[in-house]
């Protein structure tokens, strides 16, 4: 298959609080063709979890394995389990030209632009600075040791800005998801996903 | 002004008759923000014709003078006279925050490219590889040599895709439209266009 007919994978991160889950289900409803990454979980299936569907639920054996052999793109330990994104079924979505969202904290997003650079890094902001600004200083009956660390967290996460493709502030859920469904667009129209078929049919026609 | 808030300087351009005229005015009426950048020429104005409006209207010895001192994006002369593009009305757009777009042939975009590579290149291409295959084709009877002439054509137009960032097909209008405005609005959202505000932010709060 042509590396133009690929989709797009596409990494949906930011603080936490900042609403990815939301926007993230927001924009699957707007586009169910887009392929919603399944992750694997050593935890028990709750009721009405479905494996491949929910989760791919694995023994700590066969995730330990997995971590061994290179077959994640990002993983983490989590209140004694592990939790990771198979890079197999990724692939395999991508490959058949599927577009595929990644809804992940930060710094599961920095472990998959390692592993994956070519996919396209979304950073979900905050609505604005004064909103973040709010958040820090709070109602002015904080200590200067509060405010100090809230400050380092906020300096932390623009920091991670410059690991990113895009920013899109979530003032609006649907104008958030207007601004995702501009970037997908957009990343398909770009030259070098385009100009491969154009070579092809050179290359046919000659 | 923040590097953040200038304008993007969008560069429509594409093969002779693919519709970049009809494509370009289409976009102005849904976007009437957008600027549409005004030529310099050394013809005479028409009746109707407005200084500034349709052109900048200069002698041949102000346009001559405009090409020594570097204050053009391109120029061409064509039957006797010059067309260009003078940089200062562009840049005084730009800094304005107000997105400019630049309608024009391909070989005005290469020298655009060399003075203002931080532009947004896009490539409009004609609808689809069997219009272009016709085109190339005729009807059968067309000479060896014919079809050898224009498929020399069609092989540069694709070679020159290399220098734009996006390709967009003008299949319809109103659908070539909404790429160009998905590409308008994800180029906004770049990170780097974006972070600015957040530094700044930072800097006045610490």
């Amino acid at each position: 298959m042509d590396m133009a007919d690929r989709g797009l994978l596409l990494i949906l991160s930011g603080p936490a609080g900042v609403g990815k889950g939301t926007v993230c289900k927001a924009l699957r409803e707007r586009m169910p063709d887009l392929v919603y990454s399944v992750s694997a979980t050593t935890r028990q299936p709750r009721p009405g979890e479905v494996e491949g569907v929910n989760y791919f639920f694995k023994s700590k054996e066969e995730f330990r394995r997995m971590i061994e052999q290179d077959e994640l793109l990002e993983w983490a330990e989590y209140v004694g389990n592990y939790y990771g994104t198979p890079r197999a079924f990724v692939d395999a979505m991508l490959a058949s030209g599927r577009d595929v969202i990644l809804e992940i904290e930060v710094q599961g997003a920095l472990q998959v632009k390692e592993k994956f650079p070519q996919g396209t890094f979304l950073f979900l902001a905050p609505p604005d600075l004064e909103v973040l600004e709010n958040r820090i200083i709070g109602r002015g009956t904080e200590s200067e040791e509060t405010i100090r660390k809230r400050m380092e967290v906020a300096r932390a996460e623009i920091e991670l800005m410059d690991h990113y493709d895009y920013v899109v502030v979530n003032d609006e859920i649907d104008w958030a998801c207007d601004r995702i469904q501009a970037i997908i667009t957009a990343e398909h129209l770009k030259r070098e996903r385009q100009v491969h078929k154009y070579r092809k049919w050179l290359k046919e026609v000659r």
